[in-house]
């Protein structure tokens, strides 16, 4: 995979600056905490395990400097740093998820030196990293596994490389088709409002050679009608305990679409995405966002001024509408409920 | 209704130039067939009922300077004219069978001298136009007659005065229910890929009063889950004999999921848009757009150049989802076979 999402490089975390393209590909070098969480909250950085990896090396960025004399006072900064970086998104758990694990490699080390737990903090952060990576690949088989030589693939937002470290979620499955030689055809949805899929989605796969075709939303259950999807895949930013998920708004949509036109319906996530916590989906927090998003493209007018506008960010696939759940221990399918606790274990 | 969308002003086609919507309110004066070709194939003028009045108009505008000396010779101009202006748009029924009203009125009066053809012509055009007008307040009123006090409407594309002489279609039933004195809420899908949802229905809405919502096509499922709506009413541009009706691609998806959530599903269209010589759906031929249209965005690039894309401007909803369509002669409820011909005759 040539495409480098997010990187840990001299000091400073360097991401692909995905509100520019695909009209630019540039690297952005980030050596601080605000400009992290600027960068998570306005998109630059997005998809639910790059928001968990951006976030552990937030806290690396963020406490690198402390200039704390024992635990208790690093503890506090720490605490503060993990507070602040927690508030950039909520929906997608990986961030939740990172920062509990960075902040716990911190407390279970409380009696070393505060620079040689400032270095577990960057280990742990580069673990997280390079775990991903590998949980990608693992995903990637057993979602492959499921697809079969020339089947059409219908995916909404981005879940491939540009969500995580390498392969992606929803994505990965797709390149390890390819990789085996099947024949796979992708269909991605634009995704309103941000565009990740006319924008993101579109460009990765072009770049990887894959045969992909731009859609917008509203033209999914067209095209199952019409026999052009075989198989809907997508990612998740957070699966409760039951399985319902939470994922970019549309995909409810094609949830119940694919339901009615009895085409599959896969959500590829890792364990951390997860939220075992959550009995239901229905207590996923769903993010809000600004309604210029919806009124404005490019920053010019699509609407009229003044126009009332409902931007929610995501929105909550229940269970009953997945066929199984992809992660990186194995293929998960109903009863959810039951088999989620037994494949994660 | 103070929006004036299409009027015969002095030998002119004078329209609302809708491409401009809503950054700029323009009237375009129309003086020949060419110009108004082009008019309906970039959505200057857009919308069944809108489209049929422009083409009565455009056989007026190609025939006033006939130089034809006979009969033979007029109608052979007349042919060509109505030829051309039946190539700019394949899906609404309305453009045919406005040019076929058209031809008809000169073939009636064969014997009368042509400058008294030309009169009649456009007398006929004038015809049209004033029936779209009763026929919109006929539909509203029916359609009203199925609204309740604060129900929550979605909608998608423009099926409002934008698109016909007066009240609109499925617009015009909310007009109806506000005048009724009913409080109506509107939820405006935008209708990738060229906005008319975002462009023009909120904009008339917010013009005359009506409480409107600007939301993405993929919010709509999510809306309907969360209770935010009551109703779903569309336009058509073309219903065929047994109910299947095309409408603008987006509208089969929101059918799909209203059926889903239980949540009644109306088309709103005057009999013009029938088309009884079709049997099924399946038969009406669905203009396909320029890709430019999903990978642009005023004139913006928003996704990878030679990027591949499909662009249906149409889908067909088939009549199982439809829980009744709305004419000017009333609501016609399944079986559509036998009730369109009862309601129609």
């Amino acid at each position: 995979m040539s495409i480098r999402t997010i990187e840990w490089i001299k000091n400073k975390v360097r991401i692909i600056d995905q509100t520019k393209l695909p009209l630019e590909f540039k690297y952005f070098d980030i050596k601080d905490i605000k400009t992290l969480w600027q960068a998570l909250k306005s998109l630059q950085v997005r998809g639910a395990p790059a928001i968990g990896i951006a976030a552990a090396f937030g806290v690396v960025l963020g406490t690198k400097d402390s200039g704390a004399r024992d635990f208790t006072q690093f503890k506090k900064e720490l605490d503060a740093v993990v507070k602040f970086l927690a508030s950039a998104r909520p929906t997608a758990v990986n961030l939740f998820w990172a920062l509990e694990r960075m902040r716990q490699t911190a407390a279970r080390n409380y009696r070393k030196s505060i620079p040689e737990i400032k270095r577990l903090l960057l280990e742990e952060a580069k673990e997280i990293f390079q775990e991903d990576r590998q949980i990608c690949r693992r995903m990637a088989k057993f979602g492959a596994s499921l697809l079969s030589n020339g089947d059409q693939i219908l995916t909404i937002c981005n879940a491939g490389a540009l969500a995580t470290a390498d392969y992606g979620t929803a994505l990965g499955v797709i390149y390890e088709a390819k990789k085996q030689g099947k024949p796979i055809k992708v269909y991605a949805c634009e995704t309103r409002p941000l565009l990740q899929g006319a924008r993101l989605t579109t460009w990765e796969l072009k770049k990887e050679g894959i045969d992909v075709t731009l859609i917008c939303d509203n033209m999914a259950a067209d095209l199952m009608r019409k026999g052009m999807v075989d198989i809907v895949i997508v990612g998740a930013d957070r699966v409760a305990a039951n399985g319902d998920s939470a994922n970019k708004i549309g995909t409810y949509s094609l949830a119940v679409v694919a339901k009615y036109h009895k085409i599959p319906f896969y959500v590829a996530a890792p364990v951390s995405t997860f939220d075992l916590c959550l009995k239901r989906g229905s207590a996923i927090p769903i993010e809000e966002r600004d309604p210029e998003e919806v009124s404005a493209l490019l920053g010019r007018r699509i609407a009229p001024k003044g126009v009332k506008v409902y931007n929610p960010a995501f929105d909550v696939t229940p269970n009953a509408l997945i066929t199984a759940i992809i992660c990186e221990k194995g293929i998960i399918k109903p009863p959810f409920e039951k088999n989620i606790l037994k494949v994660l274990k």
